[in-house]
């Protein structure tokens, strides 16, 4: 049954307000097409400029940018920076090199996560948490307060700009020069832009290679923009926004969708970012300690038969009569001619090759547990 | 300059994705002709039905029943929970009656709001804190991680449901009997639905009077839902949401549009919910003592003309050539004739009938400072 005053079933409209903070690049980005809109840590974030087929065979062919600018930056800085960072989190970020990104999961005290922030180190006592959808500052606030740590904790005013794609290197480099050619994959540098200093990375939400500049303050942001779209025209350049399609054939998880609170870093398949030989100082060292073989986990899934309905809620996935799982994310994989899902699913049914049934808003479909995600090697 | 592929600049598309959450009354709500969404707690809920002044006025002269599941309730219980959620607020909560709601300002450690919600007490170590949008429960579990409190955090499985308007009584009475007539504001009571207890308080966003059940679980809550709605027929009962127009002009205010996180609960005019003459328990004690005396304050703002644009984004307030505040939000106040607004103002210009210029999207505008909200007694 469809509401008739809606646009669609999986559509609707929104309206701005007040509520949904813009970023330094905002205006520019919208005036560029965005044709739809999410709501990211109280931000506006766009969702499709040319269509979504065309945007992800873009990315993957040519360079964009994209106005990330709900990647919020919580700035953590003074004597106790390091060690409250460390309480939130399993892996252990002592020996960070001072040029250094770091996935870090961040976990509450029962080891469920409470986000999956990129770390960037400024100094051995300024630390920027860029965070996915939640409010974890209100998490480094409460332990700081109950414990009297010495650290200055603010969200600062930082807009960070994506650009990405196989020709991203090609236009940073026209415009920042060979200091970002050597950049390696999560190291930083300090770049000029008119004449003020700022962090770009080699990081990105893509496989496709790229960076993101950490662009702070307002002013100049238009400049800078305009910039990237003159001096990569040639390189057909346009502006995107983090691609669905792309992000989930490749697997890189969405906080909210795939990974929930009630999860942990093991069954989101992050093992990988927690130090578990020795206590690092994380809150939750006793409690994932007990958790490390998970008896679900984030699996590749491959969904059978045509394109998709578009995903609005998870879908159950089964194994006869039984309940084993779920899809959070799917999408056409377009590249590959076929429909690529992020599954969460029980360890009895999670080996490759595992035939189950996913149970979409339009139906029963066969779907399929695969070794790696889609341009993954294995 | 206007995005041509979005509807209008004050409304957008906006995808439904697995990442926005749904009460156990979406459907209902949905299905009853909800016009738009925004995101409020990762959830959805509704802003617009028969069209803004229509269900102002029909809010004001019956009775609506409103989908208002984003009001997410975490639970705090064990021996330390008062000791936790005291922690977060200068308002004392040892005194409370079982039976009683709290509004509480909560604060991080330099005073600045974390969240407006409000204090259910459930039992001596069980509480209900429902909050406004902001993950408040990472800065509970951040206190009691740091402090190794014996407590249980979780956000429970309840569904708000509001009943709102001059007949939401002969509504609830015809439902839940007399109990609910001797309910005063603020107090709750437990009611049975389909053989299960629930709370049911005399409370709600909006200055109409009216009930808010917190449903428990999802089975149901359509039947709930439709019994509301037949039994009401005859009061002209309708689907509605929180009225933007109504809660601007009686001062209800909004956190994350006129209440930041950058601002105390005095200035917020909160003053009155903050315990200074001795130390309750608040983290932010000592801070707030430092900021009693404001030097900003939200003040009621009447803007001269017409019906206003939409306002998407904060409105400066000036003095001369002099930026003295910001309306946060605005409407047109269809029962006065007259646009009411929400302001922050600086103390050399916020007593009653100081005049300002407000400029808004379309324009400056004369305004002035008011005594009272309106239908608010001085």
């Amino acid at each position: 049954m469809q509401n008739q005053n809606t646009l669609l079933d999986h559509v609707t409209r929104m309206p701005l307000t007040v509520r949904m903070r813009r970023s330094a690049f905002w205006e520019r980005s919208h005036l560029a097409g965005a044709q739809a809109y999410i709501v990211y840590n109280n931000m506006l974030i766009a969702t499709d400029f040319m269509g979504a087929e065309e945007d992800y065979h873009h990315l993957k062919s040519a360079v964009q940018i994209w106005d990330v600018g709900v990647e919020r930056q919580i700035e953590i800085s003074g004597p106790d920076a390091l060690r409250l960072v460390q309480m939130s989190t399993p892996r252990d970020i002592g020996k960070m090199a001072r040029d250094q990104c770091f996935y870090i999961p961040t976990v509450d005290s029962t080891g469920g996560m409470s986000n999956d922030p990129v770390l960037l180190k400024r100094d051995e006592e300024r630390y920027w948490v860029s965070i996915a959808d939640s409010d974890l500052i209100l998490y480094y606030k409460g332990v700081a307060a109950a414990l009297g740590l010495n650290v200055k904790i603010q969200e600062a005013d930082v807009s960070p700009l994506a650009i990405q794609g196989p020709y991203a290197q090609t236009l940073v480099l026209r415009i920042w020069g060979e200091a970002a050619s050597d950049l390696k994959f999560f190291r930083h540098i300090t770049v000029e832009v008119d004449g003020r200093k700022m962090i770009l990375a080699r990081s990105g939400y893509s496989l496709q290679g790229g960076y993101e500049l950490y662009f702070e303050g307002q002013s100049g942001a238009g400049e800078l923009w305009d910039t990237l779209m003159d001096v990569g025209a040639d390189l057909d350049v346009k502006v995107g926004s983090p691609c669905q399609a792309e992000r989930i054939e490749g697997g890189l998880l969405s906080y909210l969708s795939d990974i929930t609170h009630d999860m942990t870093p093991f069954e989101a398949g992050l093992g990988k970012f927690c130090n578990m030989t020795q206590d690092v100082g994380c809150l939750a060292w006793e409690a994932l300690r007990a958790k490390q073989s998970p008896t679900r986990q984030i699996r590749p899934v491959e969904i059978e038969g045509g394109p998709l309905p578009p995903q609005t809620t998870f879908w159950p996935l089964t194994s006869g009569s039984q309940t084993v799982g779920r899809v959070s994310s799917s999408c056409r994989a377009y590249d590959y001619d076929c429909n690529a899902a992020i599954g969460l699913i029980d360890a009895a049914h999670w080996s490759t090759g595992s035939a189950l049934m996913v149970h979409t808003s339009a139906g029963p479909r066969e779907a399929v547990v695969k070794d790696t995600f889609w341009g993954r090697s294995a």
